[in-house]
């Protein structure tokens, strides 16, 4: 296969300004790799964008019935949410139903990233808690998988934990990695990350998406709460929330920090792990889009409805254009 | 010359989880481009790096004793500063001897750099002005320019208005480069911006410096206000106004936006340019310390002096260390 580039431009007038490289894996739950773009073995933190197999072990021991929870709490177990108010009141709800208090949770605490929601607790001289840590929905179902299988919830975000193992064996058999091969590092909520290649973790989403089509597997549970209830799974002005409004269903997608991104298009059997090189968040956003459309998940004119996020204006302090964001992909 | 290299890579652990490539030019105010890493023709726009220069046609026009400013006031001129009170104080003190009021600036407003700053507004429920464009000094100083030589201030920030025609021919000259083949671009406060090879940029702070070192010069004037105020030029917890409070006039260091950063050495006659490629400043900040360093500008205590700024630690929203940033630069 010739390796294929994907390149994100931010350009000031038709100057590029900067530039990102973009790592791409896509594969195929039965064909292993189908497309690529610069080092589809690109190794780095898988960070929040699997959090739909952090999940799993919980949906596939019975959690949701278990707790009674909702479709949408399900969600916001795969959210990295933006603290909007009904983000909170849903991380609220699945820790009553757990019977467990939230000083239990160990993510810390940080404003929403919902701007208008983290100037209205500044300005009412509210600080942030725990529980508006963008990761306290997934948090918050961990502590009800401790809670149902009698686990120690103190702890529970330690890698020795029986959980954190559980979710470390889960992600290695999805993805046909040996669970002692992958590093560990510390996510910005305290948990477990681990660093995985690309191509590995497409394969994963793959075998995800493809037996997500299977009615009553864990995967459809999951997927069908992320894109039934998108707004739970990132929020207000978000591209996970806006991109699975749009597509209703045909697809999942789910960002995680320093540019990673994971998706899934059951229908295709396909799975997509990217990574912006560099880390920046700016350009894994245009690059999940270009990736998808090039794949035909998107249609054209679906890209252009997510035109503020797959080529972005860049706005100055007057509120003038001053430049624009632009996508080279080629597999 | 053997093509040197320079990679801001931010680690989780002990494993590499974003990485950033940078650009950099040193020249000698007499001999030319002396070390470089990555590409020293790197073309990007300078953005506020080169404030020193924006200013330097009023300085040698005499604005500061046609208007009695201050070396405080001065050194604002040539800010990208935090908008914390005192940065305020000294742009409307500017203003007022120019006698004109805010609604002159041409900057957009935004909140304070400066967190604790910009909170207190929120929580006052005041909205932020011109006057918090981190940009307000030197615009400010503009329009005191365009006062004393009596050009019209309305759209001074125009490409076509004489003062900013003057800025060009001012960067053409110090750079040798010709002015009309500066590619123009629309900076964050409105003004033009100008796309240049890291090496031109690089020699135009290498000659600055060397000319800095005569008393009663424009650039002497300029890097005593910035050196000897530094707390004027950035603000508190940034690094331009730690670094140059640290080293006492032996330097100056001025940020751009997108990982653009200028800096030169007086008695070394070294000028220093360079460019995080994908414009982070993450990368940029700790580019320029080992840069200095290695070129010998800053000694290894003074260099461990700046680790916040050199290598700082990532933290987690539990404020745990969970990695850090470290640079590789080869010239």
């Amino acid at each position: 296969m010739i390796p294929g580039r994907c390149v994100v431009d931010v350009m000031r007038g038709d100057v590029v300004e900067s530039s990102h490289q973009v790592h791409v894996a896509v594969c195929h739950a039965e064909e292993g790799l189908v497309a690529s773009a610069g080092n589809p073995a690109h190794h780095s933190f898988v960070r929040s964008a699997i959090k739909m197999f952090q999940v799993l072990p919980f949906v596939e021991a019975g959690g949701m019935g278990h707790f009674q929870l909702t479709s949408e709490e399900l969600a916001l177990c795969t959210a990295s949410h933006s603290g909007e108010l009904f983000h909170v009141a849903a991380a609220r709800s699945i820790l009553a139903k757990a019977k467990v208090g939230e000083g239990a949770l160990a993510c810390g605490p940080h404003l929403p990233l919902h701007e208008p929601t983290a100037q209205a607790m500044i300005a009412a001289g509210e600080t942030p808690g725990r529980i508006h840590n963008n990761c306290s929905g997934k948090h918050a179902g961990m502590i009800a998988c401790c809670v149902q299988h009698q686990w120690v919830t103190n702890g529970y975000q330690r890698p020795a934990h029986p959980l954190q193992q559980r979710i470390r064996s889960t992600l290695a058999r999805w993805m046909r990695i040996d669970a002692d091969d992958m590093e560990v590092g510390v996510d910005g909520c305290g948990l477990p990350t681990f660093a995985v290649a690309l191509d590995a973790v497409a394969e994963g989403c793959a075998r995800f998406a493809a037996v997500a089509t299977q009615d009553g597997s864990g995967p459809a549970t999951i997927v069908q709460a992320m894109t039934s209830h998108p707004e739970f799974v990132a929020g207000t002005n978000r591209l996970d929330t806006d991109l699975m409004s749009m597509t209703k269903g045909r697809l999942f997608a789910k960002v995680g920090a320093e540019g990673f991104y994971c998706a899934g298009v059951p229908t295709m059997k396909l799975g997509i792990a990217l990574k912006a090189e560099d880390g920046a968040k700016r350009a894994a956003e245009p690059a999940l889009l270009a990736v998808l459309h090039l794949l035909d998940a998107l249609t054209t004119d679906e890209l252009s409805r997510m035109a503020k996020y797959a080529e972005p204006e860049i706005l100055n302090t007057r509120q003038e254009v001053v430049g624009r964001v632009r996508t080279q992909l080629e597999f």
